[in-house]
């Protein structure tokens, strides 16, 4: 690697990166071989990452601030479906010749907002050059008290099935902003483009269900898809009710003019929400935590006696949905 | 991201990355949305990472397992220049669609290979498609007894300044790749190529340094530009004897037949040798850490008293050797 294009590193570290360090000693203004952190007693490291890349998980017409966003979102989303509380982040990015300094600039504003709103600092990372596209990879650090971590293995038969906040608008969302739904209310519209631009990782929640809850995981890969995922790491089965899933307004619209966009909702990925499975007895305590947060907990479903085939869909008259590879859906009957 | 790629990147992950996680309970078989490990009581935590690209940092045809080593040991080599003891890691991987299934068994071979030598776990990652080049971030994770980390900035005047092992060998092993040293012996070609590949990282070292040296970075920029980043951080010069700087058989070979080559030795980078100022009453400690690791420990110059204008190098007869930008070197007399 050429010394000048060395020194740019240097100089974007410096002059974007290291400021978003300075709430944590240990972190060394981003100047030393690596950070170090202190953890309190009796608390574990819960570690997780994700990597985003120009063109495949962004629009690379989308804001930088909205990248920043959820490139941290995401990564939050994960320490809060462990239960764990956000501590410190590392950034790599490996930028294209043509990054503008004034998208850097705003990309590293938006993460010091979201330092602030979710209270996590960034400790470290590396910025090289890449002929190829923008990829960006986050490490995020949190930690959660020995033992109480949410795993998406802990599922019993009879646990009721729960998700926050509302589900598939962060995959409507993505077909609004592709021109997919043009009768949709502008305003509704760009409702649902936020949410898959600007996830709400529910940190608050993921902390007060630990110990709580009997199983976990955040929603990316889709509803159906990361229920699956707790089914499969518990041994069990799943039923959820189509028309129990908690929808916006503006999901509810879409789904008004076109009933097939169930799909969207049961497979979209994105929305960042979480969805756990707790015991009947635990519906009341929920509730109150529902109204403490100001975040909808819905249960949509129970987990089975049986295995079976893993997570069936049922209407409102008990008929199964099916959702097939290709994402389109159908009925049996 | 489409539902086939997806499929592929689980696929992936569970072939070749799961099986590394084993050693740790806490990685959950990277099924899960995040790791929990726990720290040992009075340790602290050490955080770096390192993004490497296809064609900047590594050469496109070189062997997938070199890329391996190197992606691994450049960041172990950051935890030892703390004096931390490796832990786990990360791996983030953005993925050709060409990149082949052998290529990635080949990769994760020769991670397993390196976590048996270093005592270090996979504990989580991501997959991704790019359609850019292989890029890959690591970040690993180690620890430090509390307040015993080796710092960049705790030079003082009048500590020796040592480095481990041979210096200059990456950089000349670069050229050597790069055909650039065609009167060289092959086998001292390939001792120089293997340095550049397949750094060694000082981990033992570093720990055994903890509470020893009074300041320590890799050599990773070069060792003037890096001996440049200790004395900016402690507020200090330093004076390097160009003549003292250990140099492997090959090193030597190069520079006997082309002096102009020292430019290479003071400047390159890539050695991954430890670099570290100890007050002058170190020196038996440090000769008998030498032989019990069987390591050269070589006091290369001092740190100044005065901040003076950073690091000098002088040669055998006192004068001052320059380095400038491009390179090149040139005389005072």
């Amino acid at each position: 690697m050429g010394r000048h294009r060395k020194n740019r590193e240097f100089e974007l570290i410096a002059r974007h990166f290291a400021p978003l360090s300075a709430a944590e000693p240990g972190a060394f203004a981003l100047t030393d071989d690596a950070a170090v952190l202190a953890l309190e007693p009796g608390r574990r490291l819960v570690v997780t990452t994700d990597t985003m890349v120009a063109g495949v998980h962004f629009l690379p017409e989308n804001p930088a601030g909205t990248v920043a966003a959820k490139l941290l979102r995401v990564n939050l989303s994960d320490l809060a479906a462990m239960g764990a509380k956000p501590l410190a982040y590392t950034l790599s990015a490996a930028l294209p010749e043509n990054v503008e300094d004034g998208w850097l600039e705003r990309f590293a504003q938006a993460l010091a907002a979201d330092q602030a709103s979710f209270q996590v600092t960034l400790i470290g990372g590396d910025t090289v050059a890449t002929p190829g596209p923008l990829t960006l990879t986050l490490c995020a650090l949190g930690t959660v008290a020995e033992g109480r971590e949410l795993r998406r293995s802990g599922a019993r038969p009879g646990d009721a099935v729960y998700v926050s906040g509302t589900i598939g608008d962060a995959a409507l969302g993505l077909a609004a902003l592709r021109g997919e739904l043009p009768g949709l209310a502008p305003e509704l519209r760009e409702a649902l483009g936020e949410r898959y631009l600007r996830p709400q990782p529910r940190v608050a929640l993921g902390q007060r269900l630990s110990g709580l809850a009997h199983s976990a995981a955040d929603i990316s890969d889709g509803l159906v898809a990361d229920l699956g995922h707790i089914c499969a790491a518990s041994g069990t089965g799943a039923t959820v009710e189509a028309a129990r899933i908690p929808l916006s307004p503006a999901g509810r619209a879409v789904l008004e003019a076109d009933a097939e966009r169930m799909t969207t909702v049961l497979a979209g990925g994105d929305d960042y929400e979480l969805l756990f499975t707790a015991p009947p007895e635990s519906a009341d305590t929920l509730a109150g935590l529902s109204r403490e947060l100001d975040l909808p907990l819905t249960a949509i479903g129970r987990i089975d006696e049986t295995k079976g085939d893993g997570v069936r869909v049922i209407d409102e008259n008990g008929r199964r949905i099916e959702l097939v590879e290709n994402g389109y859906r159908h009925f049996r009957s």
